[in-house]
């Protein structure tokens, strides 16, 4: 099959980062096309992408016949045109959030794209496929901390860009806790309440920071949320769900953390060195790839160990057999490096 | 650029592993070619591999000329005469370990790749790959600890095949550390010795593990290494240098932690979202261009969340924005599901 | 100076424990006097405690002229009664928690005790004596936080004897929580709302639990608290402490956790072995002044390492030495020990 | 029963320890009589001590008819001497390690006391007590490992004094690690080897640190130990137990921290506050009864929370079950402090 050509609307940091990562690190698609309101930048993306024009319409770009699916990275309030778009020509689109900057309008979406009989949008709450999240939604779907009962999360950002302002605390960093919220306990939210605590004196003047959210949700679950986006320390982002069974949380620095009803506090080993390193081994052939392809280029067609590394594992094997066998200290044996490569490499 | 066209030799666990991994998750690159001393595995392989040849004799399949690179993952006891087959076309190989069976054929490698005077051969210690051995070797090479004087590793399995024996926990296990030792340390192994305590009472008969190695680097640095092949428990690896100025531990299930001379022990928190959730990000990406690529077959073009999810968080914010400027608890307005989609989706 | 007489008032499982305590932990202090109103076992008690007496009236107790202060852990009404009395006789006294039963006679309490010019009274909230809530107050002293402007607080308890209602929930265990919202933030408390999710539906029935309690402090300042006491898991508490210039959590099973404006996560590591090993030289002290005083009876005057492990010690240390000269391995030369001791001991 | 009359030997920094700690922290006993062979110094000691003499001769000090029992922190090499003057008199002695510096005259000691048929010393390996070090121990003889195959230790200082040269390294410092051993495994050692990888350069000259020294046990089994007893670090003492059944890990700033064969990692939650709280609950004791006893001399009688802090916490949750029953925040109605201690206290 063909790759996926995929248009980037909008390549800010987020669309730029999007473009980035189809080229480098995803299977089976590659980007056709971009496009910014920023013409310049769009075609300054385009010229280092292999295959890519720049288009200067958003929706000619979504129109285009040489356009498989769309990768919506625009600004909020041009989403609702450009859904559209994309619903009327029958495109796939993966939509950074907002779905649309109001309710009225997303609920508009929501009814074409039903109308149409397809799900043709998915909305760019990365978090559900971040392992631990994963982790956390796969231990409650199995029952393993009985029915969540309570749900506390803290949402902290180092700091945020100039002009934001209390609500967006609401828009942009909550609404991620709401995504959350209704992914893990799988019922919708009922009621919110936003609590306003002294703000923080170092914080940007102004700003309501840190707030606290409160969710009902339609079965009276409770869900406290601590927002704080200008904290001056780290990015932090923790869910801790307390159930009938024990309890467990996430974004502690050390994986998923659970308590059970057993007495002990702890998480799960890895079962194998595939789960262990499963990203190194990626990693590995993915720079191994990049290298070859870089190869004609560079004259070398590594990144990562090579023979002389192999070799040199041999020699010290060799020795540590004879010192099993003989339980005494074994000198490793091996040329000198430069007699084999010279002065090169 | 076209995709580079790999062909993976060996599709045993490892290999087969290879061709999932090249198909499904490296950017730039295919499998072209897959060969198996089981012809029959091969074929099977290339069936469901788009545009996937089997080939029944390995140096053919080194020498096809739509091979731009190798992969090899095929029994040690062929690498010898197979690597030397792709020096002598020029392709680039990544060569699972051990490189050879023995110091002499390693060293003849090491040496006809040295006259052809190109790095073709990387050979597959992935560990240098992993984000936790990474970051302790950023912080050795950034001079965080000092000069290290001592190192500590673990490296348990929970099981081996059937057959595995005393020399093969040197050969297979304790060549990781070998090539850890070498890496974090950047200096060979001038000796080695393997201590044998008494065997694990419940392992396999005749087994002699755990052993303990013990390794003197050409400076005169001490690295120990616990090698328990067969603990019944997890797969763990673990690495602690001790040096001047503080120590750090990776494989703790907890990331790196460090001691330092001021007296604290701990990490790094993560800085921004990119690093908390790039993992994510690429995932979201690659599933849902997955999906898209399945879409004409089954009528769903996500796979994840979709317009329903953005609305419901409008919603909710908006609820959030109201109680944000009242601070009292706001019922959320939502339309029923079933009203827009009907009985179905 | 002589040990200070105290009278203990009530001897269910707090007061036995405190009994217990003074006996045997407690450096210059003794129990003289125990007094229940189950007559029978302060009789018990007062037969195991050398030089101690049982006192049939808890007002006698108070004013016995060999009882110098009071341990109250009599049931809640009858405190307001017995503190009067201690006050009037100039008793020192340690109350447990509640002070009185309610908020109108515990402050006739406290002006009854102005009026005196005397702190005669202290309250038994021991989680000020904690090492880590120590250790959290005195990072927040210092300054290491900043203004500390937000606090999370989970309370869980595995189960809660029978009769336990919703409004104990507030009054037994949400109280720890005020203290330490006070003790911690040094600010009263100006309003309270308490927030009930769907109980959990393993609990007693009736039982309104958990309960989300939202504090508001007098300087507006924001603390939540998890009171959940039928958890069926374990005892948890749990303290977050939200800074200017960073967090701090506390009751993670990994001492107190800081996250910096440095952006690192981490604990303070033991400066000496003062640090590490009080407790246990504390012990050691301790289980050997007890056995010598037993010693007469049993002829065993330790309870811990010998003189045989003082000489097996030396045995190998003796080895160590000569090894560190040659760096071979030495073998340990050891007497049996049955030639030393025959058959005995 | 009266209190223990203890003579302290020796009150240099350990020795004046154990003043502080039977004086201030330990029930049942007191120093009767300290001694030192800085005359002057001993005085110094007795005079805050109530009830303490200083004696000139240790040999009397041990024979006074006024000493039941003794503490030796005297230098190693008069134990001897020391120790045969406790036997001779029957007084039951607790001996700092070591407990005479070779083995010849430990073993003669081990003698005497046989023949006397009563154990009447101690050793101080206070390891033993730790409450770390008793739990690996307890889950030893549980057979939660099953049988113990590998230990690994750690062993660092941030200094030592100067003079320590590098056979203290084994005599004073891998000594505890040798009764750590024969503690856990509760078998003799059998062999040692010292190795002497390069010293840490920052370290003082001429010291051979760090050293690792391997026992074997009797049964064979594996013991490495890294001592470094100049790392400018912390104080860091660890230990692994690698056994059939898993795996135990003390020493990691977390508690005991298990790997099973179920494939977990974690610990024991705290069943009860008793286990959480014993430790502030003795605080809490030993601090009160401290201010009451200084109380006639301050006119304060306490040392915590006090009766304001009863009454506000009953303000606080009378507001909090009102807001049980109505869910809506209730201010907390509190009178003035001042109003009632005045400008006092």
């Amino acid at each position: 099959m063909s790759d996926l050509r995929i248009a980037v609307l909008g390549v800010g940091m987020m669309g730029a980062d999007h473009v980035a990562r189809i080229t480098s690190r995803i299977a089976g698609a590659r980007v056709a096309v971009v496009n910014d309101y920023l013409a310049e930048k769009a075609e300054q993306v385009a010229a280092v992408v292999p295959g890519c024009r720049a288009i200067g319409d958003p929706l000619d770009a979504i129109a285009d016949p040489d356009v498989d699916a769309v990768v919506l990275a625009t600004p909020g309030p041009t989403h609702e045109k450009q859904l559209l778009a994309c619903l009327e020509h029958g495109k796939p689109v993966m939509c950074e959030k907002p779905l649309t900057t109001d309710v009225e309008t997303s609920l508009e979406i929501v009814k074409r794209e039903a109308e149409l009989g397809r799900t043709l949008i998915q909305v760019g709450f990365m978090r559900r496929f971040d392992h631990e999240y994963a982790e956390l939604k796969a231990l409650l779907d199995a029952g393993g901390l009985g029915q969540p009962l309570v749900m506390h999360c803290a949402h902290r950002n180092p700091t945020v860009p100039p002009g934001f302002d209390s609500s967006m605390i609401v828009k942009d960093s909550l609404v991620h806790e709401v995504d959350v919220t209704r992914f893990l306990l799988d019922e919708e939210i009922a009621s919110v309440q936003v609590l306003c605590p002294t703000p923080n004196p170092g914080g940007p003047p102004g700003l309501q920071d840190p707030q606290i959210a409160i969710f009902r949700t339609a079965s009276g679950k409770h869900v406290d949320v601590e927002v704080f986006v200008a904290t001056g320390v780290a990015y932090e982002v923790r869910t801790e769900v307390v159930g009938e069974k024990g309890s467990a949380m996430i974004g502690l620095d050390v994986g998923l953390v659970r308590k059970t009803v057993q007495g002990t506090w702890g998480g799960q080993s890895t079962p194998s060195f595939r789960e262990r390193f499963g990203q190194a081994y990626d990693s590995e052939i993915q720079r191994w790839v990049d290298a070859v392809r870089r190869g004609a280029d560079t004259g070398v067609y590594i990144d990562g160990p090579g023979a002389w590394d192999g070799y040199a594992a041999a020699a010290v094997c060799e020795a540590g057999v004879t010192s099993l066998m003989s339980g005494r200290p074994v000198d490793v044996q091996m040329v000198d490096r430069a007699s084999v490569w010279g002065g090169g490499l």
